[in-house]
């Protein structure tokens, strides 16, 4: 009973296993909350079960959606031929704060992996093939991440679309070696998605 | 839209003022449990609303409790006649961890502070001294942090008790388990220095 009733210790065991949290940080966000259980604790007991219970994924692009087809998707604006392909929502959010990019988005969900068994398949690459040809596009632009297991997986992509015949272009040198969209300021994002290049 | 829609913006910024998070954080945070909507999420939202729903505050030692007494002051065995004095519940729970305190609490909720206009009355240090009488107690432990407003709280606590005729003790200072001096502030080494004891 050393951190309170059962119910304590499971919140602040569930919430030490998100990201960037741990035991100790769990301990305090608990606490916290329970200072404020009557105001923001219940506030966001109920936001979190309402975004839990609308959320979805867009069946056309993998953005996170309150309705089969995302607000992106669902635009008619945003049809201008330019698909960017991320590997995660946090960087497709990231390129929105950018505010650059006009065109539509495909969520990968992540990047090759041979170690934890992602191929093609799991990644949906013949699904984004199969969209890259349904849709008139003009570019495909890889906003990968720039570390091994994004580059690899934007090598893969690119070879793959070779017989689409769609331009296919890259971020510009600018994103740092090892660095991760989500982690970067709006104006390097800016600055590397206006000056892309072919690959 | 930068980060979905309104009702996971309001997430994101929810959690962003919790402690030790930020937006960055937060938005994190929020994508993780998005993806795991059907599952933590949903589970992290109902024990939200749980906890927030069934705790209180004992009516004894304030500890976060989910009936008028917590199990603490429930108990008979912790009826020792020793009672320590802590600003916080996080205190209280980390002397819970250390499992070397047998005996009852008493949670001030802070620290005096004129800065704050938090005086002896609200600090509620009239009703510990009707709880030192009314218990017969035979040492009251000041616990309280080693800051300039926990040893201010601890002295103006001492003094308060002297009538009561109770022993009142503080924590040792010194070189904390595993502490190597070259990383510690010279308060800490000069305490721990003029404590010195025989080997
Ligand atoms: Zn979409
Ligand atoms: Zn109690």
């Amino acid at each position: 009973m050393a951190e309170g009733s059962d119910a304590i210790q499971a919140l602040i065991a569930q919430i030490a296993r998100l990201p960037g949290l741990g035991p100790r940080s769990a301990r305090r966000v608990v606490l916290a909350l329970i200072r404020r259980r009557t105001g923001q604790m219940a506030q966001l007991a109920a936001l979190m079960a309402d975004v839990a219970d609308r959320s979805c994924a867009c069946i056309r692009c993998g953005n996170i959606s309150e309705s089969e087809l995302c607000p992106i998707c669902a635009d008619p604006a945003r049809a201008t031929g330019e698909l960017c392909v991320v590997e995660d929502v946090a960087d497709l959010w990231a390129l929105e704060r950018a505010r650059v990019f006009k065109g539509r988005y495909h969520v990968l969900g992540g990047t090759l992996s041979a170690l934890d068994e992602i191929g093609p398949d799991e990644l949906g690459i013949p699904r984004l093939l199969a969209r890259v040809e349904a849709e008139s596009l003009s570019e495909v632009i890889l906003a990968l991440n720039a570390t091994i297991e994004g580059q690899t997986t934007a090598h893969y992509i690119a070879e793959a679309l070779v017989p689409t015949g769609v331009a296919v272009t890259g971020l510009a040198q600018g994103v740092p070696i090892g660095g991760e969209l989500d982690y970067l300021d709006d104006g390097t994002i800016g600055a590397a998605l206006r000056a892309r290049r072919a690959l």
